[in-house]
């Protein structure tokens, strides 16, 4: 109690770090402590615990299963409702030429995709937690499922006939390619939400923290190139096949500039004046944001004035304009996904549901923080699964959140999932209503829609200099993501940006600094010692870090980095210590022989010789030798290497390596680090172990690290203890010695 | 100075740890110290330096590419010549059965075998670095390329007529199907040479490091098992397809089960009667190793003893036992391996390379270690590259070094690759001269060698129970390479093995432990607080630990295992104090005209409301509350609730999260941190870092993680510096509250 108060009176006096204990090695200090009595459950315990059924447990399931539950009984409808009919309304209006310009990029006829941007849509709203995502079709997705189709149902079956007005052409086509790329797209979605739905079940939600943020900026960067370099065929209304697998995109440019000299003039600028209009419209919704009770709805002005233009003029007869053409009355009746087509297009719908979740999980976390609620990761993956599966049954594509709607439902002042469902209901009346208005409408004006969507990814080429500056790792991953994906294509360009992030995790643990430590005078801090001026080493004693755990993939390094870093090799050491002590051997032979020819001759003539000999001697006793030792093939022994052999310039009595970067150490690890410690001994370099914490402690035990020649007083509590320890034994060991 | 005396008298008095120093942090700490002048090579002198050429250079480029330059000048004749010759001739006699037994394995006729057994190691005299190891034909190796060989060319071409001793007939059979197999064989020892060659040229041995030991292990259990159970057809002389690829273990055990009737009664006899000898001569070898001169030679006794009954009993004719067969005398004229079947074999000359590589060098590195020389692992691909690559070209299949060879190397006595020249030499001599002898020998006695020297591969079942004592990580790696390896085959096995591998570490990183730390009284050391009984917890301050870098996979369960531990939910906190704040308010105006009511009634009956909206606005007030709030549904606010509201348990004013275990940070990481800071700040609560190193301080500067807001004087260097001064700030903070 008395130091207690000492120390307590020394900190408010000077607020300084004092400090007075013990030199602390393990072995001291679990002595000193008792552990506590902690009773583990037993395995039975813990699943009678789990499988423990209340009624409080199953409102809370239930809850957390259908949220909507929990907030809608609760809606507060003076404060919410306004800003959510109107939030509705304007996303609603969004989600109607985003249906179908995404179509066209997923490669079905345009009106699955206002069918997409209804069922799910609506379905979110009971399964959703996030209050302000708003779901339906997304250009990077639609691209994907794009690329699917157009390789399970190549564009050769039929010739491209989409100008035909005659109606029993466009029935035939849609019942031939187009009947079949739509059951691919379904079956997709329904697995790729069956898929969201296993893992959401499975509580895989983690899955997507691998895409970390580099990863999905490359991607989606590199999507965007594809989706803008696929829209260029109906900007410029030309005719081409469509590619999908790696270097598509190749493929596409150079289908594109083969046939540019057959650009339709009327489609071109049908389209460029949609594009004109989008960035004013853009520009002035961002300069007026604060004055403007809603965003200009630019992108439905757009349609409007394209179909009636298109309507007026008879684009399509007069100037071949392609149009978006038939797009059916009323809902389809619900039909089963062609499930049979499941092992073709398996990888691609892992890919498409990874995809999707982690889009609308990141878009959700960002509104989230914005607003102070939280979702569930795990929840959303169940609400996207059954948006996806249910949606299939009505014929719908795979889904996710779409980063501009979700911007326009939040800025416009959605508050809950209600915004999400009053835009799924201004699409249904569109289907059910006014859908064929829209069949005079240019693809081209599709085409200028969905490039100007994409301008806020084509943007992140501005991360290559900023992850320039910040971390040439995550530039690196960024680089990976968007040269893989753009060349092989968005599904096997994400594997591999996958692989390559956790890859950089190994390389980072695999390939440390390693560096030596000194103390700061007068205080117990280690810093490396060729950073800082002041920093010090103590004669006689190596610190040693290497800023990772020690494993498999590292512990080779760390013992030749400890070579190199500390100048002591003992496997070099000891060679060369036999090698002395049989050359010394030897010439005690030669010199006694010699001595035997000498005095017949003469006696004063072989004093040399001796001398040299007894030089040996020490070389060969006095252990810890600092630096590699010349070449062994040196046969004459001059004077000069003598001098080398006999004056070891640091003498080095403890080795400590420092612990404190290891947060986990496995059988490779503990075996290398007791080699390292047994080889250093042989050679009389203390070893011990700093700042080893608790768990890796516990690992070592486990992996039978200690026993008799290496016991826990190797391991001290810091660096300072350790130095204090080694400086104490050295002393005393240094006393004895001289003692004797 | 004078402290530093004061301390050193401390120190010799007490052998206490003795420190008294400011309290710092990295802004002071930066302050105190100047950085070392270093002015880093441009790119430009680097690049000069790496090009420079000396003699000197050029002699240890030469030396290291060509090891033999360096040794045998200097080949001690009298001391090591007699133990190469007997270590060579011993291991010679053991080439000769393995090579035939092996080339049986990798599905080629057993000259090859000899072949493989003569050039390689023949090679790596010259180019090796390793004394001991003994290079030529090993069993998994073979097996990997009797895979490939049987996929690429099945059984099924030709039927199986290898009994038919009319030699054209042989003749023909080796012209067709068995001369496609050498050609697929020796293309994958042209193709992993080169591979190996490259590797080695790039630098790459390091990527052995990847074949982490249970790894390995459960790797070569997996293919003793397949290796074990490819001879059994063998040992019983019956006919039956070889199968490759996944389950060809399953499909060969039901070919042989069903096929069991079938068995030769003289075959099995014979091959049982090896066994059994082999299993003689191996436990007296071990029994009276020390006694022995050198070990029995007990395989090529077997051969002598099976070839002599087979010839003298007439066994391939009389009894239908299948012989070795045709071995055409001498050596073949060098070829061009078919680079043409290169696409079809890459994958496997890929995996073939690195397993051939990972197992020379391990064997390389174990006697290294034992004899005190070093290997050099770039320079052992470089080797094992030609011995392949170039021994390809003389119809040789893939090679690396063999277990049980190797131990009879270098336990004969040994001591340099001269040995290993003469076991070649033993082998040429039986290529040129005798080979025909051999012709006789049963397949079954092969078998029998074969399924005796898989012994020590097979024992390695007894790790499970090892693993499972020590780590159950390395269980689940030794399982995932077994379980692989077995049922989808040495290469997909191999694949799936390292990737498992590389997970786990991935698995160790992201799924940490988090701890909340205590101090040990009286001292400057902080624990678990679940740990130990002694350990307490300042009063206000909570230190938070997670043994683990931050990075993209761990940052989110990192801020949510923070909010978990520390019982501090910021944004919960926020949202129930805006929510009591605006029922506060609601409730002075409900008060207030509750208030102008009472005036026209009653004084009295206002009071108990005022009461609860006071102690509202003190809850809304008192920033740092513990624990998470009730469910925000709450709408009728009970005494109870009030009283939860009212009284936080624990007050918390700081929060230290201590970053010793943090050895990284990417950009996820570093926003993640600073959100934490600015959400705990947010509700009163200051953060601060302890312990965090140079290197990610440096990274986080890059990152721009510091600004005005988080600036250099939240990091501290220890915990116990991050304490005192949080008591220091938040006493005089109370005291300025007090003052006021």
């Amino acid at each position: 109690m008395a130091r207690a108060e000492e120390e307590a009176a020394c900190l408010e006096q000077t607020q300084r770090y004092c400090v007075q204990r013990p030199i602390y090695n393990q072995e001291l200090l679990q002595g000193q402590l008792h552990r506590r009595q902690r009773t583990p459950q037993t395995l039975g315990q813990k699943i009678a615990q789990s499988c423990r059924c209340s009624s409080k447990k199953a409102k809370s399931h239930l809850y957390s299963f259908l949220p909507i539950l929990k907030w809608l009984p609760r809606y507060p409808v003076k404060e919410y409702l306004l800003g959510d009919i109107i939030s509705g309304v304007s996303t609603g209006i969004m989600q109607l030429p985003q249906g179908l310009a995404y179509a066209l990029l997923a490669a079905v006829p345009p009106v699955f995709g206002l069918y997409s941007s209804f069922y799910p849509v609506f379905l979110y709203t009971f399964f959703g937690t996030s209050r302000h995502i708003s779901i339906g079709t997304f250009a990077v997705v639609s691209m994907m499922i794009g690329g699917v189709a157009v390789r399970e149902v190549p564009e050769e079956i039929i010739p491209l006939d989409f100008n035909s007005t005659n109606i029993t052409d466009v029935l035939e086509y849609y019942s031939a390619k187009d009947t079949k790329r739509v059951q691919v797209a379904v079956a997709l979605a329904f697995l790729s939400g069956l898929i969201q739905l296993c893992l959401g079940f499975l509580r895989f939600g983690f899955v997507a923290i691998y895409l970390t943020e580099p990863l999905v900026r490359g991607f989606t960067t590199a999507a965007a190139v594809h989706v803008f370099v696929s829209q260029l065929k109906y900007l410029l209304g030309i005719q081409t096949c469509r590619y999908s697998g790696p270097l598509s995109v190749v493929y596409t440019l150079a289908a594109v500039f083969s046939k540019i000299t057959t650009t339709n003039i009327a489609a071109l600028i049908v389209g460029l004046t949609c594009i004109v209009l989008l960035l004013i419209g853009k520009t002035i919704n961002l300069r007026f944001k604060k004055k403007l009770p809603v965003p200009i709805p630019m992108e439905i002005i757009v349609v409007i004035i394209g179909t009636g233009v298109s309507a007026g003029m008879n684009l399509n007869e007069s100037y071949k304009v392609n149009i978006v053409g038939n797009i059916p009355q009323g809902l389809r009746a619900p039909a089963v996904p062609e499930i049979h087509l499941s092992p073709a297009i398996l990888g691609d719908a892992v890919a498409i549901a990874i995809v999707g979740f982690s889009m609308a999980v990141s878009m959700a976390k960002i509104f989230a923080l914005k607003h102070g609620y939280t979702i569930n990761g795990n929840q959303e993956l169940i609400a996207l699964g059954i948006c996806n599966s249910v949606g299939s049954f009505f014929q719908t594509f795979p889904v996710t959140c779409s980063m501009s709607r979700s911007l326009v439902q939040e800025s416009t002042g959605g508050k809950t999932q209600i915004a999400g469902a009053l835009s799924a209901v201004m699409v249904l009346l569109v289907i059910v209503a006014i859908g064929y208005l829209f069949e005079p409408l240019p693809q081209a004006v599709l085409a200028g829609i969905v490039m100007v969507n994409l301008k806020g990814m084509l943007k992140q080429f501005k991360d290559i200099s900023r992850f320039w500056r910040t971390s040439k790792i995550e530039l690196a991953i960024w680089v990976v993501a968007f040269v893989a994906s753009l060349f092989l294509g968005l599904d096997y360009g994400l594997l591999t940006a996958v692989t390559f992030a956790i890859i950089t995790v190994i390389y980072r643990t695999q390939s440390p600094e390693y560096r030596i430590l000194g103390q700061i005078p007068n205080t117990d801090i280690y810093c490396d010692v060729e950073e800082y001026e002041e920093v010090k080493e103590y004669p006689g004693i190596k610190i040693f870090q290497a800023n990772t755990s020690l494993y498999f993939a590292n512990s080779e390094s760390y013992r030749n980095a400890l070579k190199k870093k500390t100048g002591v090799d003992p496997s070099a050491l000891l060679a060369a210590r036999r090698k002395a002590q049989k050359r010394h051997a030897r010439e005690i032979k030669a010199a006694n022989e010699h001595r035997k020819k000498a005095v017949l001759k003469l006696v004063s003539s072989s004093t040399n010789d001796v001398e040299a000999s007894a030089k040996h001697e020490i070389a060969s006793d006095d252990l810890p030798v600092n630096g590699k030792f010349a070449d062994s093939s040196v046969q004459d022994t001059s004077l000069d290497e003598h001098e080398h052999f006999v004056e070891p310039k640091t003498n080095i009595h403890s080795l400590i390596l420092d612990f404190t970067p290891v947060n986990f150490v496995d059988s490779v690890g503990a075996k290398t680090l007791k080699l390292i410690i047994k080889k250093y001994n042989e050679v009389g370099v203390y070893v011990c172990i700093a700042s080893c914490s608790d768990p890796v402690t516990n690992e070592m035990t486990r992996l039978n690290f200690f026993d008799k020649s290496v016991t826990r007083e190797l391991l001290f509590h810091s660096i300072h203890d350790a130095v204090l320890a080694c400086q104490v034994k050295h002393g005393s060991a240094a006393q004895a010695d001289s003692n004797l």
